[in-house]
């Protein structure tokens, strides 16, 4: 099947009214999303393989010893030191070479983002067929689980979980916005809470990640680009406490308004964002009581800021931090920062990125500002990206799109770097 | 029974566990307050009514025709003119003293803001009764409803349907934040909702109208104030449509980021206020999609101003929205601003005020930036208000408070306020 033919499967599942998506995990969006992957791989003769913490991979494999299942028995325990290449390590094989993304979204947002890995990965398979390909090692699909943190908070969980970036327990007292559990989640789905975590003998078994994606900015300006890092990013929560009142009889200098601290910072983080060449923004807020005639009592706002560099990224929140404390004290109202997360900069596996290239016969390099279970794997598996244009740059919104043309030239790219990697 | 008494008999109801009260309409906690209002009444032989739009009266009826109950058949209707201080029109009775005022509340709300008043006219009742005073005209505890709008988002709803000042099919079609209709729920409580709306019948017997209520700023220095009238105010929403994008990938000159004209317009309203001697606030804000990771696509804001003058309104308004555009049109933001409701200033009665004065040996006079039902009343029924000192200006919070002896004081003022009124 062509990339044209996978698409308009995957198209109506978990679309809202406004053309946005909203596939969180394990919601009715998300069981249909896997069980149209789980569909798709039957049709292929491929073999699904449900990890322990909520991760479906695909696996075509017609290794020698006939077994056309998941490659079991044969990997190596994972021993946390970042391998080379597709290493033979020490008489085990690391010898899979792993492709897709996610299908889960954040909330009303695209239908590129995730999916068009994973249908790319389908329709490179269904190419490489075609072509009469066989791969010499075994070839997986994968889906991670809450890629977005949309549910529950904690963005690229499924693959955290695999590579034991996040402490199991934490993970199972993670809770959506009506205080389900992710343990309660994945319990209802038949997983066993108790059993998630790292999962040294699946990555064992991996020699390389490609996550084909759809660009999120405007930086690439050719149909297929190849990934070179995940720029260092966090998020930052700002709680602002003033005193609650009544909008109409409370004297201006008797308020203690925290909204007003609150809007000088969303300024602020423009500002410090031109200054360090940083990316920053405030796109969530929760105001108490958020009430027309109230002075609010607390403003809860999140930051979210991106750079090239560590540096970068510290000396924006730095600025901002400090002109939040500035228009705070001039207002009465108490501010508390705290760091809810911090991801340092991701730098993909330069060998494979050059073979990609070379595979491609020259692609554009460049970085992202997005998060990405690519930048997961990568501390533990030979990681590349490929990137699909984006002509507007818009994502993570109902208008996100790529050109059908550039989409089947992502698909013909992956079949070529996965042929190249996947045939000895 | 001493206001003390009666105080702590209304304390728990609808008490959240951080302090506040949730007491809204057609609620449990409502309906638990209207069941201690009538088991109050009936303690003190009061004779309950319950009109036709879920507002209560509790009469005390001791006229010559030894009819305990409700001065119903005796009334005129209200025709419209703002008639003199408990005239005789035409040769029917316009002689009933009202007072009273809410026991429903903003969210997170005060103990005061409402029940104040009507506790202070149960202990005022009690007060006459002890000294043996016997008023001659009926005498009325109003409860009035959703006088905060907390609910259904007009204020003064009760006291707008008795007056004609809200049309019945749009209160009917007001809705909860959960798509409850305001006539599904007072279908609910038994009402009937094709019977809501003016009620001149019973406007047609009220000579007067007295609110006690608890100040909302720090204006008063003094244990009882009379009001003196209501500033002109107004709610306006503000609509800023953006474009919702990756946080992470989007270029600082590619954003249409909504959040940023938002945030110089919550500081434009201060600056305005300042400007024009009027109070602004931005207390409510709904932003779109509301993720850390997500340039909102839209932040829908709205805005509270009131002044001592209308002019002092429409101009601070004016400024706010003239820096709204300019911003937004520097972010290639959208904006939309609509006045979602206003009032004109209201003016007490001038007759009755001075009388309130005289009756209590003196007191400070002072206007309120507050809406109240004595506002929306006074367009038809003479009508004046009381005002019980607030030690710190704190209101619509959990911090609101008066002395309990200025409560005391408050009480004994309505009782001799009464007693001069009632008693011919």
């Amino acid at each position: 099947m062509s990339f044209e033919d996978l698409w308009p499967g995957l198209l109506p599942v978990g679309r809202a009214r406004g053309g946005g998506y909203r596939r969180f995990s394990w919601t009715e969006a998300d069981r249909e999303c896997r069980a149209w992957f789980a569909q798709e791989a039957v049709r292929r003769g491929l073999t699904l393989e449900r990890d322990r913490n909520g991760n479906l991979v695909a696996w075509w494999d017609t290794s020698a010893d006939g077994d056309s299942g998941a490659p079991g028995d044969e990997g190596r325990a994972d021993d946390g030191r970042r391998p080379d290449l597709l290493d033979d390590v020490g008489g085990g094989r690391r010898d899979a070479v792993l492709t897709g993304s996610h299908l889960d979204s954040v909330p009303d947002g695209g239908a590129y983002d995730g999916p068009l890995g994973v249908v790319s990965a389908l329709a490179a398979i269904d190419l490489m067929r075609e072509r009469g390909v066989t791969p010499s090692r075994p070839l997986g699909v994968a889906v991670f689980t809450e890629e977005e943190g949309a549910r529950f908070g904690v963005a690229c969980l499924g693959s955290r979980l695999m590579t034991g970036a996040i402490d199991p327990d934490r993970a199972r007292g993670l809770r959506d916005g009506d205080g389900v559990s992710w343990a309660d989640a994945i319990a209802a789905e038949g997983y066993d809470p108790g059993a998630i975590g790292p999962d040294p003998a699946f990555l064992g078994r991996v020699g390389c990640f490609v996550e084909l994606h759809v660009e999120q900015g405007r930086v690439l300006d050719a149909p297929v680009g190849v990934g070179s890092a995940i720029w260092p990013h966090g998020r930052w929560r700002f709680d602002f406490t003033g005193q609650g009142n009544h909008a109409g009889t409370t004297l201006l200098g008797d308020r203690r308004d925290p909204m007003l601290p609150f809007a000088r910072t969303v300024l602020a983080a423009r500002e410090a964002a031109e200054r360090y060449d940083a990316v920053a923004t405030m796109g969530k807020v929760r105001v108490t009581p958020n009430g027309v005639n109230a002075i609010p009592s607390e403003v809860r706002a999140w930051l979210d800021t991106r750079a090239p560099d560590d540096a970068a990224v510290r000396a924006t929140v730095a600025a901002i931090a400090a002109v939040a404390e500035e228009a705070a004290g001039w207002h009465g109202v108490d501010v508390g920062l705290s760091e809810e997360s911090y991801t340092e900069v991701v730098d993909f596996h330069v060998d494979l990125r050059d073979r990609l290239v070379k595979t491609l016969g020259g692609a554009p390099v460049l970085p992202t500002g997005a998060g990405h279970d690519a930048g997961i794997l990568s501390a533990h598996v030979p990681t590349a990206m490929l990137f699909v244009r984006n002509p507007t740059g818009v994502s993570h919104a109902p208008e996100e799109y790529a050109e059908p043309a550039d989409c089947r030239a992502g698909a013909e790219a992956l079949a070529a770097v996965l042929t190249d990697l996947a045939c000895r």
